[in-house]
C-alpha cells in the first residue's frame, strides 16, 4: 500500500497527547490506521489526489514523515506542507479571488474545498478517538497572544486559511468526544453533521416557500410529527424552529400574553393588567429573561417551591395563583419544566395541568432537555400530561443529539403565532404570489430571516427512525443509572438528592480523602465549595474529560453529570470517576 | 484520461435544462469538463475513489453513461448507482448505526461523508453554472406528493439518505447562482462555505469561553474591528452576533429602554412612563415587531415621513418628538435606516443624530443592509454620522456575502448589554472558574445557547482583507449603476424614484408593449399591479432568474432589483432585462 505524501497528516501532529504518547498511538497514526482499513486503498488515493503523482511516488519518505508528526503543528505545517502542490493547486500562491465565481475557478475551488474537507474528516475521526484530548486548554490571553487573529487590510493566501482552520480546530473543544459531559448538548452525529454541511451549502432562509421550498415542507412534516408525539390529536397545531430554548420559551410567553390580551400587540403592557408568570425554583433562567424582555418584569415571575428532587409542588403553585388573584393581578403563564437543567427533574404535569385549567392559565412545558424522552416507550411516562399543555419547548439539539442549533416551539392552537407576530411586510409576503401562501411561514416568527435548522433533524430522523432515537436515548439513561449505582454507596461520594435519576443528570459531591472524616460544619462546607472547581480546572488543563459543576440553592458546588452523547460507554463513566479521584485525591 | 464510473455524475442528470439542452452542455457534462481540467487527474481519481478499481476499469461504458445522464435522476440513481460499492462501502446495506461512534465505523463514516461532500461539490459547481436553473419550481402540494418526506419508525439505509440529500438539493434554490437576485442575501462564498462546514463540525455554543475558546476570541476581535469601522474611538464598546437583523434591532430597543429606565427589568412596563419609538415609513417591519414583543406596542412606534427617495425627514422627526413630549410620553428610541429594504435609502444620520442629541433619545442605526458600505472608501460617506449612534445593526450576511446567518448588534456603551440581560445562571456562569470570566459572554444575550456565527465572517475577512470586501461591494454598486443607466431611458421602463441608486436597489416598473400608450388612469394601474407578479411567476416556472417585487405605499407592484452576489456580471444584468421582456411582452 502506498504511503501518504508529506504534510497530509500534519494536522494534529502534536496532538499525540503528552500523557498518552507512549501508551497509545498518536492520533495521526491512528488516523493512518483508519485510512489503511479502506478496502479501495482510499489512503493512497486521497494522498495522490491531494499531492499529485510526483509527490506520491516519493514513497520512501514515509518513516521520516511519520516521525515528523510529533513536531509542533505550526512549524511543521509551515515548513513542509504549505508549499506542496495539492492536486495541482499551489495554495501558497492562491487567494480567495481565485475560487469560484472566478473564471476557470472550478479546479482551485474543488481542491480547496476538498482540502478543507480532509481537515474536517481528520477532526471527526479524532473526535471519537479516546486517546486524543477533549480540550487543549489555553487561557484567553495566552491564546490571544499565541496567534495573530487580527483582521487586516490585505488578503491571506489559501494556505494561510487552511492553517487558520487547523489552528481553530486544534483549540476547539471536541464536543463529540465520548468523554465530554459538560453540557446538555454533546455528541457529534454523522448524519446530522452531513445534513448541516448540506444546509450551509444550500445557504437559504426559512421565511418563504419561494426560497426554501423543501426546507419549509420538511419543517411542516417534522413539527406535525413532534405534535403527534406530544399527543395533540392528529398532530394539529402550530410551531416553529427558533434559535434556542430561551427564545422558544420567550415565544411561548409572548403568545400566551397575546392570547389573553390581544390588544397588547398594539397598545403595549400599559393597556393591560399586571401579568404574573410562574415557574419552579429549579426552572431555567430564560423564563425570567423572557419576562424582562417582554416588559413583564422579573418581579412578576414567581418561583414555585420544589420538592427535594427538584419537582414543582402543584399545591404551592395553586396557593400562589390564588394569592396573585387576590392582589388583583392576572396569572397568565405557568412554565412547567420537563427535565430541569441541574437535577433533570420532571414537574408533575398532570397536577399542574389541573391547576392551570382551574384558573384558566396558559400551560407551557419547557421540555428543552426532557422532550427527547417522548421518543422512548420506557421513559415517556415522565412527561405524562404534556398533551394538556398549550405550548411546548423541545430542543432536539439536546437529548436527541442533533447538531446545534435545533429548538422547536410547539403550540396547540393554530393561527395564534401568526396573529401575534405578523406585520404583513409587503416586500416579503406578497399576497399575489402564484402558490399556496400558507407555506410562507415567516410572518409568524419574531425574526425576519430565519436559519434553516430543520434539515439535520429531519435527516437524522430518517436515518434512525423513531426506534433509533429511542435506542439512543434509552442507552444514555441506562448509563446514567449505571453511574448512579456505581457511586451511590462508594466511598468519597455523596449524592445531592436521593433516588434513581429521572433523566441523565446525576448530581454528586466528591469528597477527597482528607475531608471524609470531617464534621458537617462550616469549615467542611468552605472546603467543599472549592473541590469541584479545582478538579474541573485540572480536568481542563489535562484535557482528559469535562463535566459541569454548580451550586444550587443552599447546596454548595457539586458535579452535575449529564449524558446525551451516544458515543459514551460504561468505560467512559468509569474513566470519569477514576479521573475525579485521580485529580481530587490530594485536595 | 479515465472516464467516470456509472452513477457518479447522476445527480442533476435531468438538470440539463429543457431550454438549454441543445445550446449548452448539460451541467453534468460541464462538471465533467471541470473535472478534466484537474492537472492531477482528479476526475479519474475521484471516480476510482468512489467506485473502486473494478468499476473504474470499465472505461468503455463512457458513451452510454454520458447519455444516461439525461434520464430522470431518481430512476437513474435507483437503477444504477445505489447498488454500487463505493470505496468498499455498500451504502444500500449500511445504516447510520454503522457510522462513528460505532466500533470500527471509521471506514464507513469517511466513505459516507466523502460521498455527501461529492454531492455538495457538484452542487457548488452547478451553482455557478449559468446553464443550470436557479430553481426547479414545484408547487407545495406537488412536492409533497412527489416524494415521501414522512418520518417513520424504521431507519433508512445510507443509500436512501444520500438520495434524500440529492432530492433536497434538486429542489433547492441556488441562492449563489449569478442570476439569483431575489433577496438581500445572495451569493455563495467559497471561504464562507468552508468556514460554515468547519463550524458545523466543531458543533459548539457561544455562551462560555470554556466550550468555545477560539470562537469567543474571534467574536471579540471581529466586533472590535467592526466598531472601529463604525468610528467609535479605539473600537470600544460592546456587541453580539444575534440570529438575524430583526433580533439585533430588538436587542437595541431592549437596551435603549433599560438605559433610560433600568427598573423596567424587574418592574416591567407598568412601572415606567409610556415610551415612544421612531422609525421611517420605509424602515424595516422588525421595529414594530420588536415593539410588540417588548410590550411597548406597535401604536407606540411612530413612522416618520420620508422624502421621495425614501429617506427619513429629520424635520418631521423633530416635530413628532415634540408632539410626543407634549403629550407626556417619553421618546426613547430612534431607528434610522442605513439602506432601506426596498429603495436602499440612507437616512441622513448626522441630522438625525443632532435631533437625538437635542432630545436625549437613543439613536439606533439599522444598517443591516447598508453596513457593508463601511468597507468602501468610495461609498462609506453614505453612512456619515453612524459613529454618533448608540447602537448599530450590521448584517454581514447581506452585503458582505457571508453565509446565513450572520448579524451583529454593536453597542457604544460597554457593560450595558450585560446589565440589561444578565440573570447570573450559576450552572453556566460559575464565578469560581479558573480563567478570565469576561470571556463568558453568554449572560449578555437574550438567548442561552447561541449558534456560532462568527467563524465564517472572520475567515472571509482574513481571506479577502478589508480591501477585498471593498472591491466586492464596489463591484455590486457599479453593477446597480449599470442597470440603472441601462433602463432609465429604455422603452417600457419607468423608475420608481428618480436619480442614481444609493445602494444596489434599483426599483422599476416594466410596461408590456400593450400598456405603453395607455393613459395614467385606474385601468392602467389595475393592469400594472399584475405585471410583476405574472413575470415573476413565469421566471420561477422557467427557473431562469429570480427578482423580487412589491408595492410600497401608493406605488403598485414594481420590481426591486438588488445585487449582493459577487458572481453577478454585466451579462447577468443584461440577461435579467432580456428575460423580463421575453416573459412580459405578451401581457
Amino acid at each position: 500500500m502506498a504511503s501518504p505524501g508529506s504534510g497530509f497528516w500534519s494536522f494534529g501532529a502534536e496532538d499525540g497527547d503528552k500523557d498518552n504518547e507512549t501508551e497509545n498511538p498518536s492520533t495521526a497514526k491512528a488516523w493512518c490506521q483508519v485510512a489503511q482499513k479502506f478496502t479501495g486503498g482510499i489512503s493512497s488515493k486521497l494522498s495522490a489526489l491531494l499531492y499529485g503523482e510526483a509527490e506520491r511516488s516519493s514513497d520512501t519518505g514515509t518513516k521520516e514523515e511519520m516521525d515528523s508528526e510529533n513536531k509542533a503543528m505550526s512549524s511543521h505545517y509551515d515548513k513542509n506542507a504549505c508549499k506542496c502542490q495539492k492536486g495541482g493547486c499551489d495554495f501558497s500562491s492562491l487567494y480567495s479571488t481565485d475560487l469560484l465565481p472566478a473564471k476557470n475557478g472550478e479546479t482551485d475551488t474543488l481542491c480547496f474545498l476538498q482540502e478543507v474537507m480532509d481537515i474536517l474528516l481528520q477532526y471527526v475521526v479524532k473526535t471519537f478517538d479516546r486517546s486524543t484530548k477533549v480540550i487543549d486548554f489555553h487561557y484567553p490571553n495566552e491564546l490571544l497572544q499565541e496567534y495573530n487573529w487580527e483582521l487586516s487590510e490585505q488578503p491571506q493566501t489559501l494556505d494561510d486559511l487552511l492553517l487558520n482552520c487547523k489552528t481553530t480546530l486544534k483549540y476547539a473543544i471536541k464536543t463529540g468526544h465520548p468523554r465530554y459531559f459538560n453540557q446538555l448538548s454533546t455528541g457529534l452525529d454523522m448524519v446530522g453533521l452531513a445534513a448541516d454541511w448540506l444546509t450551509s451549502t444550500a445557504n437559504t432562509n426559512m421565511f418563504t416557500y419561494e426560497i426554501a421550498p423543501v426546507f419549509v415542507l420538511l419543517e411542516y412534516v417534522t413539527l406535525k410529527k413532534m405534535r403527534e408525539m406530544i399527543g395533540w390529536p392528529g398532530g394539529c397545531g402550530d410551531g416553529i424552529f427558533s434559535p434556542g430554548g430561551a427564545i422558544s420559551n420567550l415565544y411561548a410567553m409572548l403568545i400566551a400574553r397575546f392570547k389573553m390580551f390581544p390588544e397588547v400587540k398594539e397598545k403595549g403592557m400599559a393597556a393591560i393588567p399586571r401579568l404574573i408568570a410562574f415557574a419552579s425554583e429549579h426552572s431555567h433562567f430564560s423564563v425570567k429573561k423572557g419576562a424582562a424582555a417582554l416588559g413583564i418584569g422579573t418581579d412578576s415571575v414567581i418561583l414555585i417551591k420544589c420538592d427535594e428532587r427538584g419537582k414543582m409542588m402543584p399545591t404551592d403553585l395553586e396557593r400562589r395563583i390564588i394569592e396573585v388573584k387576590q392582589k388583583g393581578f392576572v396569572p397568565f403563564f405557568v412554565s412547567a419544566t420537563a427535565g430541569t437543567t441541574v437535577y433533570g427533574a420532571f414537574d408533575p404535569l398532570i397536577a399542574i395541568a389541573d391547576v392551570c385549567k382551574k384558573y384558566k392559565v396558559w400551560m407551557h412545558v419547557d421540555a428543552a432537555w426532557g422532550g427527547g424522552l417522548l421518543m422512548s416507550k420506557k421513559h415517556r411516562w415522565k412527561l405524562n400530561g404534556v398533551d394538556r399543555a398549550n405550548s411546548v419547548t423541545w430542543n432536539p439539539h439536546k437529548m436527541m443529539g442533533v447538531p446545534l442549533q435545533c429548538s422547536a416551539l410547539l403550540v396547540r392552537e393554530e393561527g395564534l403565532m401568526q396573529n401575534c407576530n405578523q406585520m404583513h411586510a409587503s416586500y416579503l409576503f406578497q399576497q399575489d404570489k402564484h402558490y399556496d401562501l400558507s407555506y410562507d411561514t415567516g410572518d409568524k416568527a419574531l425574526q425576519c430571516g430565519r436559519h434553516v435548522d430543520i434539515f439535520k433533524l429531519w435527516l437524522m430522523w430518517r436515518a434512525k427512525g423513531t426506534t433509533g432515537f429511542e435506542a439512543q436515548i434509552d442507552k444514555c439513561l441506562d448509563l446514567a443509572e449505571y453511574l448512579y449505582n456505581k457511586i451511590k454507596n462508594r466511598e468519597g461520594y455523596e449524592m445531592v438528592f436521593d433516588g434513581k435519576p429521572q433523566h441523565t443528570n446525576v448530581c454528586f459531591w466528591y469528597l477527597p480523602p482528607s475531608m471524609r472524616n470531617m464534621e458537617d460544619n462550616e469549615e467542611r462546607m468552605s472546603r467543599l465549595i472549592k473541590v469541584a472547581p479545582v478538579i474541573k480546572a485540572r480536568m481542563m488543563e489535562y484535557g482528559t474529560t469535562m463535566v459541569s459543576y454548580q451550586p444550587q440553592g443552599d447546596k454548595v458546588n457539586f458535579f452535575r453529570m449529564v449524558i446525551s452523547n451516544p458515543a459514551a460507554t460504561h468505560q467512559d463513566i468509569d474513566f470519569l470517576i477514576d479521573e475525579i479521584e485521580r485529580l481530587g485525591q490530594d485536595l
